[in-house]
């Protein structure tokens, strides 16, 4: 796994790279042009040169790029050519829509179960999945083997379930909680603040006439 | 609204400035030096003095910035010191998710309603936001004067509901469906790909040992 001297800006782009050649490959397509891939994604074909002569699997001028190829070079750097198990903290909605899209355990994060402190989620399951007492979670991260967990509870007790987590053996966390975690340097962390998200989308469209057709963000 | 000579990499981290000056704001506190911000905040003091010297309102060097003043400054510069209304494709977990999350409405965002297509959802009220069928977008568009729609129905469907969206007037679209949409350019589009990020998630585990304590993204 060849990751030495690709970017930070590249890698952020990976997964979208990833999802096109997926669709590609649906598609039945075996290769496709820089140019073909460029029209496709909306940004430039010396862009998509760029960041995906780093892995190889392309042929000679004009020839194209490998699809099957490219995805699963692309699976290794990302790490989804491995099974991740995952949980998820808050079994509210949407602790549930996580729960509910199939499409995580295709890329192979294999969900083990749900933990929620409302005793009358508890016991229940959802899509198979079983939601668990707060109190079951070292048992049921130890005899999963863990790694990662999504954190959709509320701010105010985020970092202290968080802290817990790790102590339980958490590498990686997917928060949710409106709130900065602040862990030790090897537990990774990955934020997805929703009104952060707002705010951005009002910015640009107050700002649109400014924009002048292409967005600043 | 004096945004000219902000870059998009300031713009992208105003939001997280407005989430601690808010909380400051909460505390009582009325004036931070760019140091305890930058404590807090886990960022460089000299990163916040070049972000947050755009929007002035900082008094002389030890004297800090003025909370109150900054935090409005910022929410002009985000659009939310408007306010914007909002509906919801989709009232599923997700949609049901945004739709309880009271914090978008202290920020302006109000929610008019949620739509579906499943009968079983269409006439109940989520926090007393009505849910409404599909049928009935145009009509509350106008009447409510929506500017803004969340997207969260399946990929399949997302790009020919944008379609429609726009068409009957809305100009912003938050879009969870797990596709980028094609719109016209006077329409702007935030994403949130939930399974980008996990994979992100799942790169930084993966080459946690590589990236020693720094995050890569």
């Amino acid at each position: 796994m060849e990751n030495k001297g690709i970017s930070k800006a590249v890698i952020k782009r990976l997964p979208r790279y990833y999802r096109y050649l997926g669709e590609l490959m649906n598609e039945g397509v075996e290769r496709i042009s820089s140019h073909d891939l460029s029209e496709r994604m909306h940004v430039t074909a010396s862009q998509i040169r760029q960041d995906l002569n780093h892995f190889g699997g392309f042929g000679q001028q004009g020839y194209g790029y490998n699809v099957a190829y490219l995805y699963e070079e692309i699976a290794k750097i990302l790490g989804i050519d491995q099974k991740h198990n995952i949980i998820i903290i808050g079994a509210g909605n949407l602790g549930q829509a996580i729960a509910n899209y199939t499409n995580f355990e295709k890329r192979g994060f294999i969900i083990k179960g749900m933990f929620d402190v409302n005793p009358r989620l508890v016991g229940m399951t959802i899509r198979g999945i079983p939601v668990y007492a707060l109190e079951e979670l070292e048992e049921i991260i130890r005899r999963e083997e863990v790694q990662i967990a999504a954190l959709t509870i509320p701010k105010m007790r985020a970092e202290e379930v968080a802290e817990k987590l790790v102590a339980y053996g958490i590498r990686a966390i997917w928060n949710f909680a409106h709130t900065d975690l602040h862990l030790p340097d090897d537990v990774v962390v990955e934020n997805v603040h929703l009104s952060e998200s707002l705010m951005r989308l009002s910015y640009k469209l107050v700002h649109m006439d400014s924009v002048s057709g292409e967005m600043l963000l």
